[in-house]
C-alpha cells in the first residue's frame, strides 16, 4: 500500500507530500500545459485535453467557471472524497454513482449488452424497456464489471528497467509485458481484493500503475426502451441534432462482508466512498460543464503516416467490410425477432464503429489533417538536423516510423483476413480461445497471454460463455462465407481454409455451439483438443501457427513502435520545450469546456439543446424513429413534470458542448459549475469523429442527454419514482 | 387599345381613372387584402401572398421598408415608366432587363435549353460555359421567347355570358375556352404584333386579357460553366445551404424596325422601356427586398380532398415513375458525353419536379396540412349549413368536389400512363403531335386546340423541331418499354398496344427519327397520315380515339370544377367576409419579404448567406461538386474584386428571404428597397416546395444568387468586363 498514491479516500494512509515526492522523478509527462498537441498548436484551446485528475491543480478551472476547488474535484487526502470517487468504469464506458447505494446512471448503449441478454420475445425488454415497478426489482448483468480507481503511481522507471540495449523489438515488448505483469501481480497481492493495473501513458515512455476496486455483482435497474435510449439509432448516431434519451441505471453489489463477489442473491449494495448530487436543473447554453471518464483510445502524437496508414488503409477496410456484415445480419434479423434480439448488440457495435469510421474518413479528408501534421513534422525533422548530437540520436525516428507504417500496410488486409476469422465466427472465435487458453495456461503464469493469467481467467470465460448463450448458427456461416469470399482462393489455400462453399457440412458436424460441448473443451489439455473431431477445433488447431505468427509479429511491431514513438516524445518535448498531454488510455480523466453550438458548413448553425417538440417531430413511427405511446401522449399534454426548462416551456432532451471525448467517455456524467450531474455524455458530432486524431475548437462537440429528459422519462413517463427518491431529489 | 389598362408605358394613353373605371365591375378579387388564406388564417403573415400588381397601392410597403413609392414600382400612368417594365418571361420563366440593349439577366438553369442545344462534345457549353470574349459574341437560342406584359384588363363578365345554365360540364368548359379565344384574337387583331392572353384569375369565377409585347429572337449572351451555375446538381437542388451560381444572361432582338421578328442577323437590339439599376452592394441579412415574376401554379385555394389526392395518388406515382426515368436516362449518358448532353436538360427538368414532389410528399404529411383545411372546411361548411339559403345553393360544393376527386383517383394511374406514353417516347409525342395538329387545323380557327390555332402554330412547329434534335432512339426505346411494363398486360392489350419486347421491330422501321420525314408529315393531311406506313404513326392513329377520350374527359372536368371551386370561393368570401388573393397562374406578381434565415428542424438554424469559402468547402471534384481551377485559385489569392462583403471578407454566394414563390419565379430579380437588383432568385428551401400548397413564415424561403457572385464570376473569373459596362457598373 505504501507504495501507492492514493486519492479522496478515508481509507488512505498517503499525504499529498508523500505522493508528490513518489511521482516527482519519473512524472516529466505530468507536468501538463493545456494546448500544446502537435496540430492546432499555434492557438491556444483552452478546452482541449483529456487531462489525467492529477493535472487539475494546474488548469485554473475556477477561470472558467468552476465554483468547487481543485481539491474538491480530486484530492490524494486520505481524509476527503472529492467527486473522482462518484465515477467509475462500467466495462468499456463510464458510470457515476447516484446514491449511496452504488445506483449507478451511465448510457443505454453501455447496459445494451445486458438488457439484450435479459430480452426474449416475450420479455423483450430492448423494445418495451426493463422498467421497476418497485424498489429491488432489478436484473443481473452477467459480463459486468464496475471498477472504482482507487490510486496511482508512476512506474516507468520500473517498467523500463526490465529493457536492455541488447534486446531485439519483439524481446523489447515482451520483457515490458512481462515486468507489467510482475508489477500488477505484486500490486494485487499488496492490496487484496483490488484490481492493479498498469497504462502505459506515453508508448514506450511512462507507465503508471492504477489501482481499482473491482466488483463483479452487476445488475440493471431501469433502462428505457430503446426507441427512447437509442431513438434515431444507427441513423442519428454520431450526429447531431439528437433526440436520444441514452441512459439507463444499474448497481453494483458485492458479498454481505463488503468484498467484492459474484453475483449471488446474498449480495448487498456497494457503499461508494461519494456519490454525485444530480441537480434537475439541467444545463443551458453557455454553462460550465466538465467530464470526468475513462476515454479510450486516441492517436493524436502519432504521426502522418499513421494517419495516412488510417486514411488509405484501415478506415476503408473497415468501413467496407463492417458494411457488408451489418447488412447481413440485418437481413437475417429483418422477420425474426428473436434472431435479432441476439444480433441487435453485435449490429449496434459494428455500425458504431463503421459510422465512426465514415466521419473519421471525411475528416481527414476534409481537414488535412495528415497534411498539417506531415508539415509539423517537417519543422521538428528541421530542428533535429540542425542539432549534431539529435540528428545522430533523433535524425531517423521519423523516417523509421514512417517505413514501419509502409511495411505494415502491404500486409494489413491478409492479417486484417485472419484475425477477422475471430471477428465474422463466433464459433471460430470461442474454438479458438478454448485452445489458445489451453496453450497458454501450460505456461508460467507470468509469460502467458494476460486474458489467461489466474487474476484474468475467470472473466475471459465468463465473456466466452456470455457470448456463447447469443450464438447463431446460420448467421455465423453466412458471416465466415462472405471473408472466405473476401480472402480469395490465394489466401484460403495458403491457410488450409476450406472454400467458402464447402461450409455446410462443417456447420452440421460441430458441437461447439453446445453449452456442454463448449465446457468440456474448456476442461481439456492442449493434447485433448488436438484429438477432438469437431471441425472448428480442427480448423483452429491448423491455423494456430499462423495466429501464433501474427501475435509475434504484433509484438515486434509494438516494440518498434514503443521504441520510436518514446524517441519521438522526447524530442518533441526538446523541440517545443514543453510537455504534452498523454494520448487517452482508459485512464481517469477529466475534461471541460461550454455547452455551446457550432457550424458544421458554410450558412448552417447548430444549437446546443434539443427538446421533447423534436423528437415528436422526428417521430415516424417506424424504427429508429419511433416514440413510446406514453411519451407522445404526455407531449401533446404537455405534462413536462418538474422539468420543463423555464424558457423553451419544453422538457430540454441532448445538449451539446465542447469536451474533449473520445470513446470510453460514454457514460461520462456531465458536471456543472457545483460539481452536480446534470446529464450524461453519449456521443459526438459527426465533424468530432476526427476527434481520436486531432481536436477542434470550431467542430469538437460532444452530446449528452441532459438530465431533464432522464428524470422526466424516469419519474414522470415510467413512474420509477424510488429511483428519483434515492437520489435525493 | 382603349378597351385595355395599360401601364408604365409611355406609348398607353388611357389614364389611371378610365383604367379603374373599366375594371371596378368585376374586380372583387383585386380588392385584395394580405393574410387572408384558407391555411393559417389564424395570425396576420404579412410577407405571404403573390399579388397581382395592381394590388401594391393597398400593401404599404413603405413600412416594410420599401423606399420608392408604389408608383414608381408600378402605375397606369402612360408616361411614366415603372420597375414592372423592367421584367420579363422567358419561356417559363422570369428576366429582367439591365440594359437599355434588352441584356437580361436570368436563370443559368432556364438559359440550359439553350445552352444545351448550342453544346456538342466539341464546344461543350453545358462544360465549359459559354463566355464571350467581346460584346456581339452570342448565340441563338431557338425555341426561346421572351415576352413583355404591356397592359391587363379584366374580362370576366364578358367570358361568363358564353355560358349558360343548360349546359353540361363539358360544354361549360368548351364554351369558354372558345369565347376566350375569340377575346384573345380579337384583341391580337386590335394590338398588331402583340400577343394576348386570357388568364383564369379564380377558376370558374374571374378572367383577366393580358397583352404581351412578344419577342422571338433570343440570344444567349453568357452562361458560366455548369460547374458554376449548376453547382451542387440534383444533389443540392430544393436545398438550403447553396452555393449554385444559377444566372446567364441572355438577350432579345428585334427586326430593324422595332416589331417582333424570328431570328435574322439583321435584327436589332429590343429596347425596353425601362431596364433595372444593378447594385453591386447585394442584400444582407434583415434587408427587405422584393420580387416581380411570373409564379406558375399555386394551389391553395384547393380543397382537403385535392391534397389528399396529390398526396395518396399523383405526387407518389410521379416519385416513383419520374425517379425510374432518370435512372434510365442516367445510365444511358454515364458513358457518352454526346448522349448525356442530349440528355441533360431532360434530365434536369424531371429531376427537379421529382425532388420538389418528394418534398411535397414530406410536407403533406408532416405538417397536417390536409388535415387543417378539412378543419377549415368543416367550419365553412356548418356556416353553410347554417343559412338555409346558402345550404341550398352550396350546401353540396364540398362535397361534389371531393367526390369528383375520389372519383378521378380511380383511374388516375391508368389515365397517367396514356399521357405518359408522349412523355416517356418523343417518337410517340412527334407523331401525335403532326397527327393532332393535321385533326384540329382542319377545324375553324376557334374551335381548334390552343397549339394549332394560327397564332400558335408557328411555336408549335418550331418547339417541335427543337426536340427533335435531341431525339435519341436507344433511350427512346428503353423509356417506352418501361412504361409498357408498368402498364402491365391488362391496359396494353385494351389499347392495341404492343408487348414491351416487341418495341425492337418498330423503332427500327420508324423513319420519324429523321427530319426530312417530320417535314413531310407535317405537311400531309389527315387522310395521308392515315395511310402512312411508320410504325409509330400507325399506334398515334390507333391510340387517338383514345386521347380524344381523355382530352374530352378532362374538358367536362375542368368544367366542374371550375364551377365548383367557383361557387366555393364565392362562400367562402361570404364567410371569412373578406377577398383573397387568387392562384398563381403565371401572370405577373409581386412579393415582398425580408433576408432571414429558418430553422428546418429542433436545434438548427440556417443563416441567410452562403459564401465563396463554402462553394470551397463542398468542392469535391467530383460532378456535382465540382468548381472550375480559376475559381478556386482566385478564391486562394483572396482576389474579390470589388464583390467581397464588407465583414465576412469574402463574396457571397447565394441568399435566402421570406418571399412567397413558386416555379415561374425562376430567374425573379430580387430587389432591394430602392428597386435595384440585388440578386436573381432560383429556388426554394426544401420545405418551402409545400408552398405550392400552403405558406408559412417559419419554413418558406426562397433562394436567390447575390449579385456580388454574379458579377465576381462575369468580371473577375472570366473578364466578360464589357458586360458589367453594358451593365452601367
Amino acid at each position: 500500500m505504501s507504495l501507492l498514491s492514493s486519492f479522496c479516500s478515508k481509507k488512505r494512509r498517503l499525504s499529498l507530500v508523500s505522493w508528490e515526492a513518489s511521482l516527482v522523478p519519473a512524472l516529466s509527462w505530468l507536468l501538463l500545459i493545456p494546448c500544446l498537441l502537435v496540430v492546432n498548436s499555434n492557438q491556444c484551446l483552452a478546452d482541449e485535453g483529456m487531462f489525467p485528475v492529477s493535472e487539475l491543480g494546474s488548469l485554473d478551472l475556477q477561470a472558467k467557471g468552476l465554483k468547487l476547488t481543485s481539491d474538491e474535484v480530486f484530492n490524494t487526502d486520505a481524509e476527503r472524497t472529492c467527486l473522482v470517487d462518484g465515477i467509475c468504469k462500467v466495462n468499456g464506458c463510464t458510470g457515476a454513482f447516484v446514491s449511496n447505494k452504488a445506483l449507478i446512471i451511465t448510457n443505454h448503449h453501455c447496459a445494451y449488452r445486458a438488457i439484450q441478454a435479459a430480452s426474449t420475445t416475450e420479455n423483450d425488454y430492448l423494445k418495451n424497456g426493463f422498467i421497476p415497478s418497485k424498489p429491488g426489482e432489478e436484473i443481473p448483468a452477467p459480463g459486468y464489471t464496475v471498477r472504482v480507481t482507487e490510486s496511482f503511481k508512476d512506474v516507468s522507471e520500473q517498467v523500463l528497467a526490465a529493457v536492455t540495449a541488447e534486446m531485439d523489438f519483439a524481446q523489447r515488448s515482451k520483457a515490458i509485458e512481462r515486468r507489467i505483469k510482475e508489477i500488477e501481480t505484486q500490486a494485487e497481492s499488496d492490496n487484496a481484493g483490488k484490481r492493479a493495473e498498469v497504462a502505459e501513458m506515453f508508448a514506450g515512455k511512462t507507465y503508471v500503475l492504477f489501482i481499482y476496486t473491482y466488483l463483479k455483482d452487476v445488475r440493471l435497474v431501469f433502462a428505457p426502451p430503446s426507441s427512447v435510449g437509442k431513438f434515431g439509432g444507427d441513423v442519428d448516431n454520431w450526429e447531431w441534432p439528437r433526440h436520444t434519451g441514452d441512459f439507463s441505471f444499474m448497481r453494483a453489489y458485492v458479498a454481505p462482508d463488503g468484498s467484492s463477489a459474484s453475483y449471488s442473491p446474498e449480495n448487498v449494495p456497494y457503499q461508494p466512498k461519494k456519490f454525485l448530487q444530480v441537480s434537475a436543473a439541467g444545463a443551458n447554453e453557455g454553462d460550465f460543464v466538465m467530464l470526468l471518464g475513462y476515454p479510450g483510445r486516441t492517436a493524436r502524437h502519432k504521426t502522418a503516416s499513421f494517419l495516412e496508414f488510417e486514411q488509405n488503409v484501415r478506415l476503408p477496410f473497415v468501413v467496407d467490410y463492417f458494411g457488408q456484415q451489418i447488412e447481413t445480419m440485418q437481413a437475417a434479423g429483418a422477420n425474426d425477432r428473436a434472431l435479432a434480439i441476439k444480433l441487435l448488440s453485435r449490429i449496434a457495435r459494428l455500425a458504431n464503429v463503421e459510422k465512426r469510421s465514415r466521419g473519421q474518413l471525411k475528416g481527414l479528408a476534409g481537414a488535412n489533417i495528415a497534411a498539417n501534421r506531415r508539415a509539423k513534422e517537417k519543422e521538428l525533422q528541421d530542428f533535429i538536423d540542425a542539432a549534431p548530437e539529435l540528428k545522430a540520436r533523433y535524425g531517423q525516428t521519423l523516417a523509421k516510423i514512417d517505413m514501419a507504417y509502409a511495411e505494415a500496410a502491404k500486409t494489413a488486409e491478409a492479417e486484417a483476413n485472419v484475425r477477422n476469422l475471430l471477428l465474422a465466427s463466433q464459433l471460430m472465435s470461442f474454438a479458438f480461445t478454448v485452445y489458445d487458453g489451453a496453450v497458454e495456461r501450460q505456461k508460467p503464469e507470468l509469460e502467458r497471454e494476460s486474458a489467461y493469467m489466474t487474476r484474468n481467467y475467470d472473466q475471459t470465460v465468463a465473456r466466452l460463455k456470455a457470448g456463447h448463450r447469443d450464438l447463431e448458427l446460420v448467421t455465423d456461416q453466412q458471416l465466415l462465407q462472405q471473408l472466405l469470399e473476401r480472402m480469395g482462393e490465394a489466401q484460403r489455400a495458403s491457410l488450409g481454409l476450406p472454400a467458402p462453399g464447402q461450409l455446410g457440412p462443417l456447420y452440421k458436424a460441430s458441437q461447439l455451439s453446445s453449452a456442454a460441448t463448449l465446457d468440456a473443451y474448456l476442461a481439456m489439455s492442449v493434447e485433448q483438443l488436438q484429438a477432438v473431431e469437431d471441425p472448428f477445433m480442427r480448423l483452429i488447431v491448423k491455423l494456430y501457427p499462423e495466429f501464433q505468427r501474427l501475435r509475434e509479429l504484433g509484438k515486434q511491431r509494438s516494440g518498434k513502435f514503443d521504441k520510436l514513438y518514446g524517441d519521438l516524445v522526447t524530442v518533441k518535448q526538446l523541440f517545443q520545450k514543453l510537455t504534452f498531454v498523454p494520448d487517452a488510455n482508459a485512464t481517469l480523466r477529466l475534461t471541460h469546456g461550454t455547452v455551446r453550438g457550432y457550424s458544421p458548413a458554410d450558412a448552417i448553425w447548430m444549437r446546443p439543446a434539443t427538446t421533447l417538440a423534436g423528437v415528436i417531430a422526428k417521430t415516424t413511427g417506424k424504427d429508429p424513429f419511433e416514440t413510446p405511446a406514453e411519451v407522445v401522449e404526455l407531449f401533446q399534454k404537455k405534462d413536462f413534470g418538474r422539468y420543463a426548462h423555464p424558457e423553451l416551456k419544453d422538457v430540454p432532451v441532448a445538449i451539446l458542448y465542447d469536451t474533449d471525448t473520445t470513446g470510453g467517455n460514454s457514460g461520462s456524467p456531465i458536471l456543472n459549475a457545483q460539481g452536480q450531474l446534470v446529464g450524461v455524455n453519449f456521443d459526438r458530432a459527426f465533424e468530432a469523429t476526427i476527434n481520436d486524431f486531432a481536436w477542434n475548437t470550431n467542430y469538437s462537440r460532444s452530446i449528452g442527454v441532459d438530465v431533464r429528459y432522464v428524470l422526466w422519462i424516469t419519474d414522470t413517463v415510467y413512474k420509477a419514482n424510488f429511483l428519483i427518491g434515492e437520489m435525493g431529489l
